[in-house]
């Protein structure tokens, strides 16, 4: 069969780039070896946030329990898990469906380049004037011993019933979603990380108030642990490293993602790939110029997740589609870590601000006593401004129940450059959160 | 005394009105005759919405009972007004040594004009050379025998119990915020109105939506009753219409408010006012060029909220200080009725939608089983968007457990006047609300 493009994912990326290329008039075809829909929607964001419902309504009620509000819950895994299968157990369909109703071909199995123009998928062979790589990423494997007692991200978002005691290796912001959950519905949980630097994209002070929020909560963390071995006991597993050891009824893996590229047979079709991803330039193409890239199969600065991931494929249906086009350039992209309190982020990242130090100057902010989080019990509220030398806003980090809200007003305040006195001129539902922008600016 | 400025009344308005005098080099004194602060934070919004804290707490956790978390909540009242004054008893204090410390004169008592530049507070006269009359409103007295009977939102605020049955006699805001509380807390709550048209300011479809779901919670409505009559029985009263009897143990009256007036004396400064308030020019400017005056005692079309008392306040220290100064304009002006459901509007009121019917359309979306509302088991979740000849997005009401999160992203996208092709290029926090708004627009 031969094509205009076929996209190889059906991830959020794919997805966005079938329908836009669809729209623009090409004859599509979509290839898919696991779950239609990806991972976000089968077993990553969406589902993590279904099982975080239950952890931020119970945090809400205990916050309020010396104030009005008596009674206590807990977490039943298992119906937990039956709410965020009914969520998930129609994604597949409805995403192939999606498809096949607006004529976009669809084809189960993995996709092998065989040419630079031809892809084999099962008995088939399937060419393409071109093509787009969106096949995602999927956890990386640990190398030691007893590596295979290992399970991952997707398996934690499965588990039948949830053992007394987990323990996660790795502290990026998988380890710390999960970690959460596992902890409010009642299990041991312990975070082991090779150095003592977690969630390395976030502001440092700001991560030291959520580990320090977690250990409140229950969770252990042992940093500077480099896992040598993972043995298995009569009863769970051991976990050995130099100096330490530990027992838990599950290791869930969580050190990182690794671009699915194993299948693809690169190589047959002279596509550049490096471990970190598939090597574009600013247009998406890779070093085939008819074969594009985007989402998190990208070797790139930019975050992986998915309203990037999906603002890329709208890119690349303009780059393959149309005869002229800019270069891809990013808006700004907040990134969170979810949880009862909530680390979020936007603007210039860390590693420019660290590598820049006399360039800029911040301001840490202690909200826990503002009305806003004094009235639901935030017993920890902070903001970090950070500014450059002309005094522009350039980085904004907080933490709190309501970091995830608060940042998203600053996507809209600092894309469209809103100067305080503008903000101040705004009337804002009140009383409310947005109202503090006006404090904080 | 001799002041530049005196200004009347210590609330959000007077507050504001009198800091930015001060600043602006004034000698400024302020007048108060009940509590420094005035309503909003003594018994006004921000107490208000500290009870509502649990209310939307326990909400949370009920609207999640079937899908993994266990366990009941229910309201302690006595501790619930304990936390509520752990926060109002100390707003006096702090908000007159506020004053104090910016070395703002501060007078305890009622303020009559004795003429047009002099006022008497208790044995003082003091003088200025301007005012600012910003004294605020209190709950209206209904005008049927047993009055007397009837309590006020001030004091359903600080009951130290909470009795069996509360009757609410209005439908406006308060009314419904008020019920919504004393409902969730165990109360028997009947909400009485004389039309069949509760909280007329916002779009009816959707506040038939927030009855409806009052109503499945248990409050019970009676409209097209007008009251002519309460009788204080043994136990509690009775609510008499036409063809209507009601027994309660709670009155509260919530048809409307009424501005502050009856101590001012104003026939003495020659200032005109009317049932509604006192009558200003387009620089808020009363019939005295030198007395101005702001906030809720003013009449005036646009609503009484604290935000909107405050931004009046900034411009009157411009107009009062500034030589040349254009006339007052507002910006979108957003309403929220709170609850564990929020009622929130944005843009061109209700009253000039209905006035134009053939200008506008509008477009109902159900979102209810919108990832967004569906992770938190919101079972109803709606908006209207409504669109002018040119389909420029001209209002927005929406509905649901987040409808106040969601109406503040509106008043930034339509103050910036963000279309959607240039929202669709920014990247929220995902999952998240903000990401829906790409596909509302």
């Amino acid at each position: 069969m031969d094509y205009d493009v076929i996209v190889l994912g059906s991830g959020p990326a794919g997805m966005a780039a079938a329908y836009g290329l669809k729209e623009a008039g090409q004859k599509v075809a979509v290839v898919e070896s696991y779950l239609w829909g990806g991972t976000c929607p089968n077993y990553g964001c969406d589902p993590k946030k279904i099982l975080m419902s239950v952890v931020e309504a119970q945090a809400r009620g205990k916050a309020l329990a010396q104030k009005g509000l008596v009674g206590e819950t807990h977490i039943n895994w298992e119906a937990l898990l039956a709410f965020k299968k009914s969520y998930t157990d129609q994604i597949p369909t409805r995403q192939k469906g999606g498809l096949e109703e607006a004529n976009i071909a669809t084809y189960a199995g993995t996709a092998s380049f065989v040419s630079p123009h031809a892809l084999q998928v099962g008995e088939q062979i399937l060419s393409a004037h071109q093509f787009l790589i969106a096949t995602g990423q999927q956890a990386r494997q640990l190398d030691i011993p007893g590596q295979e007692y290992l399970k991952n991200s997707t398996d934690f978002m499965a588990l039948p019933h949830l053992p007394p005691r987990v323990a996660f290796v790795g502290a990026g912001y998988i380890a710390f979603e999960l970690a959460t959950i596992a902890r409010a519905a009642g299990a041991e949980v312990h975070v082991i990380h090779h150095n003592d630097r977690p969630l390395k994209g976030f502001d440092e002070e700001l991560v030291q108030e959520l580990v320090a929020h977690l250990q409140e909560a229950g969770i252990v963390f042992h940093f500077d642990v480099s896992l040598s071995e993972v043995q298995k006991e009569r009863v769970g597993y051991r976990l050995v490293a130099p100096d330490f050891e530990l027992e838990t009824d599950l290791v869930i893996g969580a050190t990182g993602r690794t671009p699915n590229l194993g299948a693809l047979h690169l190589e047959r079709a002279h596509v550049d790939y490096g471990k970190n991803g598939i090597l574009v330039n600013e247009y998406l193409q890779t070093t085939q110029p008819h074969i594009y890239a985007c989402g998190d199969v990208l070797a790139k600065e930019a975050p992986k997740l998915t309203p990037v991931a999906s603002y890329e494929a709208k890119y690349a249906v303009t780059a393959m589609t149309k005869a002229t086009h800019q270069p891809l350039t990013y808006p700004l992209l907040p990134t969170v870590v979810f949880g009862d309190y909530r680390l979020a982020r936007i603007g210039v990242s860390e590693k420019e601000l660290a590598a820049e130090p006399t360039k800029y100057h911040s301001q840490l902010l202690d909200l826990h006593d503002w009305y806003t989080y004094f009235r639901i019990q935030d017993q920890k509220a902070k903001i970090k401004l950070v500014y450059d030398e002309a005094d522009h806003l350039v980085a904004v980090t907080c933490f709190s129940s309501l970091a995830d809200e608060l940042i998203n007003y600053f996507v809209l305040v600092l894309n469209k450059k809103i100067s305080p006195a503008e903000l101040s001129d705004y009337i804002f539902a009140y009383p409310g959160l947005a109202n503090d922008l006006n404090y904080l600016l």
